[in-house]
């Protein structure tokens, strides 16, 4: 399980692709940030821009610079608040360094910054950038280690003393949406007023600073069931809320990443709020492999659960306006459930529904 | 993926607990091992027994006797077949290395012995058994063991390449029996003159010498589906069978072990079969969670794949003979399919859905 820290002065470092598919955790970050106060993006292809303005977000909390260079970001920053993390925005195909992100990672080292990276290749473990490290008595925190079993916890079935109604936000693919959507519908839940919680599953809620959560990809298989029970229970057991939402990974029968199973078995949600790009044929990465109808995985999820499916998300990916919401509507028909694009609409039908059933759950306990 | 070595001299350590459920990886060992010739096992409470008859077994290929201690154990070996190997056959809850148990490793190491074990606790992440091994000149393997991710394949959608017939054997829980009947079926298919390879998952298949296969609950989860689909890749490369065995890991919807959707992802295998303990009501070591009926899983198997369960191995635990020879044929009645008590019977009728199915896949191909 992991925990949240103070919050830290960053620069985000994404050059040559924010704004593309290799800056989503870039992305992540300008929408939501609680672990660190960003003071800017470096891509020097977009130097000059406005962060939020490049991602199209309609009122960012704050503007964020994008800058040329790490120059440039540390010259922007003072006092009180000092730049102390470099934070890899990059997420390159298979998460490898590559020698350019090597030379930046290694110049923000010789200033003095910490590192945070969610890279698949762990920068620990780089003899080099490690050394320098010690040397100048900075960190470097590779958020997808994987962490000593010693630490890790097995199932026990203790997520049955939970109370919080858990609804787990799982998708039809990977890279479909899912975090956003955990993160909308947490905030709708706490303007109304139910105390929420965001369990995490990946590097990427990590960086955002997701409060309770495991990075579940970089866990020893054995282990996957127990942290998920471990992180659901600690958020139950330290702050009682009245919902825990769980961000998905992976997807039900995604060729490379089959996952939501572990999340069904051991968080042991009430409902789950599937989210589905209808715009898209077959699995990201993977064609010719066709991605599973929307009633197809609605079943597979209720068969393997016994939980209902209560609500879908929709990423209007490759489709115009007029056609995603032609979308929307046939598959509400189709389902006879709320289908909402949260980008658009935002989240509050979705929100709706949880504290419906959350308000029952009460009732019935 | 894991590749078998030259047979070894074998003694296996099974102190307290032959016969019994911590005894499991001993079992497996007795019943069948590729990998090392067992010359005895250790077990001072049944010294003098024989390890086939004390197991029930028909026709022990060999007779292995019990002895009391690795003193015993020294003095039957003899040239030219010299001990070599000292294999840890206890599985203890946990898979914890108890004092006891570490004792009985550092007198081998002392004795020259290489240390093979599937507890996991790793030896060799213990101090003085790895300087000991270390000054001994012998090895410590931990089978369970993370592989460093260097090592590691991530799925890349070669297994449509694979034109053997795949079939796999899930459970409806853990500690079914899912790797004896494995191997059943691929003796079968030997016997009937079909080219069948298994691709083990687990500790005990590797222990037993499995010519291909992963140890599925030691890797880091982001590499599960992608070594999965490496193993049973190579299985196809190297040896082009017409029939690829997969044993199945956990159960579908095992609370703490949900298991067998990656290898439905990525192995991608044409058929399932399923093993079931109709007298078993909740799922093992998890009192108070029923284990969902037969049919409920069948359903969720083929809705998950859009492949079909082709048989039924029933393991009769918890059932007197003639109730589990009812059980057996109100499940062919219910299902229908074979449903066969591989200890008792034989795998033949398994064998044959098997063997004809992988001739229409032929005729097809």
């Amino acid at each position: 399980m992991i925990r949240i820290e103070p919050v830290a002065n960053a620069v985000v470092y994404c050059e040559g692709a924010f704004g593309s598919t290799y800056g989503k955790t870039a992305h992540g970050l300008i929408r939501r940030s609680h672990r660190y106060r960003i003071s800017s993006v470096i891509d020097s292809s977009l130097a000059g821009e406005e962060a939020g303005a490049v991602l199209g977000l309609d009122r960012p909390a704050r503007r964020i610079p994008i800058v040329p260079d790490l120059h440039a970001a540390l010259k922007i920053d003072h006092w009180p608040r000092h730049l102390t993390h470099f934070v890899i925005g990059l997420a390159p195909d298979g998460g490898r360094l590559t020698p350019e992100l090597r030379g930046a990672v290694d110049d923000a080292i010789r200033h003095g910054l910490n590192i945070d990276s969610g890279l698949h290749d762990l920068l620990s473990e780089d003899p080099d950038l490690s050394e320098l490290s010690w040397q100048r008595g900075v960190k470097i925190r590779d958020v997808r280690d994987t962490p000593a079993r010693s630490q890790l916890h097995f199932f026990t079935g203790k997520i049955r003393e939970v109370r919080s109604y858990r609804v787990a936000v799982l998708g039809t693919d990977s890279a479909v949406g899912k975090r956003t959507t955990a993160w909308a519908l947490l905030d709708g839940l706490n303007a109304r007023r139910l105390r929420a919680e965001l369990v995490g599953t990946g590097q990427t809620a990590w960086l955002q600073g997701a409060r309770y959560g495991i990075v579940l990809d970089a866990l020893v298989n054995d282990f996957v069931a127990g942290e998920l029970e471990h992180a659901v229970w600690s958020a139950w057991d330290e702050v009682r809320p009245d919902v825990i939402v769980i961000e998905g990974q992976g997807s039900l029968m995604n060729p490379a990443y089959p996952g939501g199973y572990e999340i069904l078995a051991a968080a042991r949600p009430h409902g789950v709020v599937l989210q589905h790009a209808p715009g898209r044929r077959d699995y990201d990465g993977f064609p010719g492999y066709p991605i599973q109808p929307l009633d197809h995985q609605i079943r597979a999820i209720e068969l393997v659960s016994g939980r209902p499916v209560i609500g879908i998300a929709i990423n209007p990916e490759n489709l115009d306006p007029s056609a995603a919401t032609t979308a929307c509507s046939e598959i509400e028909q189709q389902t006879g459930l709320a289908a909402v694009d949260v980008l658009r609409e935002g989240a509050d039908r979705l929100v709706g529904v949880i504290a419906a059933r959350t308000k029952n759950l009460k009732r019935v306990a």
